[in-house]
């Protein structure tokens, strides 16, 4: 009998936000000399933010909001803006629920069917205010969906699942095929896919002709796919991965697929390390949910596979601490970092000297231990 | 004098479930695509869980209600059923002892000798109410409890001790010889033996002829084996560990050992990460304790070595959450991870790509840092 | 199509005071035959320690105080005492002002223009009391600033921003050239930059011909920066890359170039840590603002920044808890090390065999799990 | 000018209890054939455990009942016993000052002046007893006391230092140096020399003709060492390093030096961890302190250079929780580890297979995650 030798499952490091810390830069630029601009297919927004597809932060007029404040807001096909009219009212029944009822009115909310003509409304609501119209589906429901939003006149077609791949098997609709829908749709709409966390994931999917990759998978909490499924990677690592993914297929066919990091950012130091990992922007949820603007009500919940048999989504409180217009520029009295978060960025390419998110995309990170909230008193002296 | 060069104890790394996490795979499948049956020799179970040989989990009828439900239920022979005839006025003495009593407690209930005759009759209560038949006990019982137990119809016969090995010397009795029990026993009944934590034991248990090792030392808590006697590997290690044992042992025999992860798993993302690491099944003792169909009563105990002078197992409140069919098979409202258990497993295997439970055990895992809870309402913009 | 190898931005690991220990040497000495000095080109200090240049630590009765204690204070020159005449009744705004209102009193207290005059004043105090006078200044008004000062009588010049390197880019005004600088101030005033992280930030400070340099940005945390911009390096990480910067340059040029950690230092034991990571010195903050003798009256604020866009400081009650003496040289009877930082260091020296600082550099460190406070009650054994 | 290479300073791993883990062995043994015997030079001591030369834990009473019991009890000559003839009165001053006011009231205690009578008169009470008489004292008072305490007939001479070296500079006293001592004292007297952490200081210890070396360096943390002075080298990789040293020397010498480790153990867990390290004893300061025949009345304190001027020891209520017996030998209903260490030892050895702690040296340990205690109730599944 032959000797077999033994193969050890092999586990690589991974990690997140809190794990890393940015170095700053040989050269320092002042950040007023800093160009911050997010390029998308054809269009360009002047901040490097995008608007989570949530019903806790985007409805159509946070959406034109948000586009004159330079950014790109997400607007969900499959929340309550396409089941219902009268979205305020069902949104105040999820707020009101008491805790122990939530799962069940979430559950509840999400059956209602999605009407299309509904899905049209929303999408001229958008335009006619004067902003740019992202919306977003899941996979088994983009091409007609997708169809319906882009009759209408939306400039953005986002599909997102918790986790993507270019090839889904089913026995209860056919996979989408993202070269078709590539082919589907007018060229000038780009189409924004997600979430992924690896190299060859997103390289497949680049290599399917869509114009941006979303990155994450369960770094998140209120999202409790870790807890329930054991799968996620850490945002850091899932990043890295993808910008690898990103800088082949772009010295490949010369075509520059965007990134955009979408979870776990809580700060401006967590959307400075995501840019720092090679993100192109950012997807921002509960920062977003915090904002005066916002159609939560303070509260944001979780939309994540709302069926019966598992639920992972869950609402949680997260007061209402300032406007939109604070959030993303300031002026700010707030010193945690959830505020003023292009001027943080700002800053902190500055720091690096990094003239641009391309430049930024390339500094040095480190793996750090992560800052104890206990204690800080007593490690003033740095502060300056 | 010749010079002697120092040697310094190498330590390597071990990882528990909460320190890795899954990668989601290049390819997608709908959960209802997978298939998770567990073989165990010539029996098929349904689904992969195995409900822990403890007092609080397994009686008689639980045991048949358990595989009306696809999984494998192991009645503990050397626990109150074999010891007493009327087990639940014992349950209450122990679910209702103050708990500065509890330890004495549960030394004076398990010095109470085993009763042969209850052995036959808890087996055929099982076997009647057409229910598999799983039976463990201690190595030094086995060669009398597993012919009695057999003899009355049992169909798998489990040896369990803190650590085994193939080798045990003592002074006491003759140490328990696999391959010998392997001969006395029919051959269609399958032998489980645990636990261990080694490649090398592992392989040596397999080399015995025994049908399925279980993986585990220490790993919970409750179980205060690490704290007191500092021995136990964290079940991830465990796993991949053993895992690499079935694997050369496959090769070199043709002959395939099904592996029961037992310990520490404490939800759906923990069983999942289990399978990730190789198991074939996992077996859960407080998830089920917690469910209406459990004789606990709503409490759990160790049963580790209930001697006087070493106890090692406590008692703790678990709480009775829901039906057992909803914890494996949900409708659920919870969203922590501790329900519907199946449905997690076979959406996380469609994350993967993975058909059945022998491709899951290949996926990639990534050492993650741990979800902390705190400032979760933080992190909430990846809910989807 | 040739294939691309997929690069991964590679990320190295960086260690805080929390992270390692100091291991002992193979000879120990006697504390007493310790020698503790600090070399700053021509000033000899008689203990390594330098007093943070921010408003609650020194005043110019501090500063002439702390020189005959044998240290070195730094005077802000764009801090209350070069904005106001009275500063105590401004210091008193800032303490007495309730939480919620303290980050726009000090945005106020701090756009209050700075007097020249008002400069000179204090230097002049501090020559007149004895004590040695470094004054402290942003890159940006360091030609005015640091004219006025050297004309009054100062011995030290400190340029110290967030982050400092010796090439900066701005719109707004023309970056610092500090080999200008050198040209620009007598040469028997000693030149301080600061602040950096990395070895060839601090290598090429070196090369523009500055006399020490100033270690740590973000490593605090009242000092906002890491969550606010993701941007900073732990302590010992620093320290050790700019003094692989002081020992190339040394042996490059036989000119020794200080190094002085800042920020981070909670207790004698990070101090010490700070020298075996190749401080010359250390500045302290927090620590010296809890002494009878500081002028924030037992409060301290961090001064980062303060423009209304993008706070980073904030204000913390530290108490008052001992006189200067005390904390620097006992007689203590505190036993969280923050009192008698001379003695300890002396002591550490002396376990380490090191007679002098620059031995002190030289001793092996090691990374240790972080001391737990809870459970300490159980690790007495070794106390002794 | 040649370009010359950065050096940074390489900072290796250290591990404490908390951090490792020790994996069963291949082959398990009933625990009632392992031995555990705890050889210095010519004494034997039927059980591996060593009481710390402490107040709170050795008086001469103790010390013979623990001598009964199989162990090594240390009497500190430098504690109230060689102070005071009355040392009940001056403990209750110790246990009964208020929290603010202990730190000075040690202080006061320990600097009354050390009484020569005082020492022979204990050393006689414990020889009277039938006790084995082993004495502590410190570099600079050995010379002194040993011969006092040899002359009056004490079996052990113990000199034992925060760290110890095998040279010492001083300008206050001449070093003592060991081989002199080894000469100065009768053969027949073993000399326990303490406290070091590294392969080199223990190994030049040994060559200097000690027969024990004492491993470890600020472990604890009621011991402030590690914070006040930053010095300090986790238990594991302490016991590790000196090992190392001890096979090294055997191997030259074919002398065989025991080590014992002190400091930092907390339960039956700590203490094999310490034997898997290569330690062959431990000793013991607050677990024993809370025995019933400890002097200690239920507080521990630590004595560690209570001079005015940086005091690094304090007093904490541990309480009495059961007899000597019971923490050595069980019976115990206690389930966290902290008595039966003998039984835990011995069943720990049983599961490794290692019939003497020669044996128990040489097992595998892991690097595993800390149990942490929260969550417990999850874990429960493994319990057995």
């Amino acid at each position: 009998m032959a000797r077999v030798e033994p193969q050890f499952k092999q586990l690589t490091h991974s990690y997140g936000f809190d794990d890393v810390a940015i170095v700053p830069g040989d050269v320092t630029l002042n950040p007023d000399q800093t160009n911050i601009f997010f390029q998308l297919s054809s269009l360009t927004f002047t901040i490097p933010i995008v608007a989570a597809a949530m019903d806790a932060v985007v409805d159509p007029a946070f959406a034109v909001h948000f586009s004159r404040m330079g950014g790109m807001a997400v607007l969900n096909l499959e929340g309550v803006q396409s089941r219902y009219q009268n979205t305020e009212e069902v949104v105040r029944g999820i707020v009101q629920a008491p805790v122990s009822d939530v799962t069940g009115v979430l559950q509840k909310v999400y059956s209602e069917p999605i009407k299309e003509s509904l899905v049209g409304e929303r999408v001229r609501h958008i335009k006619e205010g004067g902003g740019i119209c992202a919306v977003s589906m899941t996979p088994s429901n983009t091409k007609r969906l997708s169809a319906v939003a882009a009759e209408a006149g939306a400039d953005v077609v986002v599909v997102q699942a918790t986790v993507t791949t270019a090839r889904h098997i089913s026995k209860s609709y056919n996979g989408l095929v993202f070269s078709e829908l590539r082919h589907s749709l007018p060229l000038n709409i780009p189409i924004v896919v997600g979430n992924c966390v690896t190299y060859r994931t997103a390289l497949e999917l680049m290599r399917n002709g869509i114009d941006a990759v979303m990155v994450g998978v369960g770094p998140g909490a209120a999202c409790t796919t870790r807890e329930v499924l054991g799968v996620g990677v850490p945002q850091v690592t899932a990043t890295i991965e993808c910008t690898a993914a990103r800088e082949v297929y772009f010295k490949e066919t010369g075509r520059y697929v965007a990134l955009i990091t979408d979870g776990g950012i809580r700060n401006g130091g967590d959307l400075c390390k995501a840019m720092a990992c090679g993100a192109d922007a950012v997807m921002l949820g509960s920062t977003l949910a915090r904002t005066q603007e916002a159609p939560g009500q303070g509260y944001h919940w979780g939309m994540a596979n709302p069926h019966p048999a598992l639920p992972r989504g869950t609402r949680i409180k997260v007061g209402t601490t300032g406007s939109l217009e604070q959030v993303l520029f300031g002026p700010t009295v707030v010193t945690d970092g959830t505020q003023n978060l292009v001027g943080a960025l700002k800053t902190a390419m500055g720091m690096c000297g990094a003239f641009t998110i391309r430049d930024m995309q390339k500094v040095d990170m480190v793996i750090a231990p992560s800052i104890k909230t206990e204690g800080k008193a007593y490690q003033l002296s740095g502060a300056r």
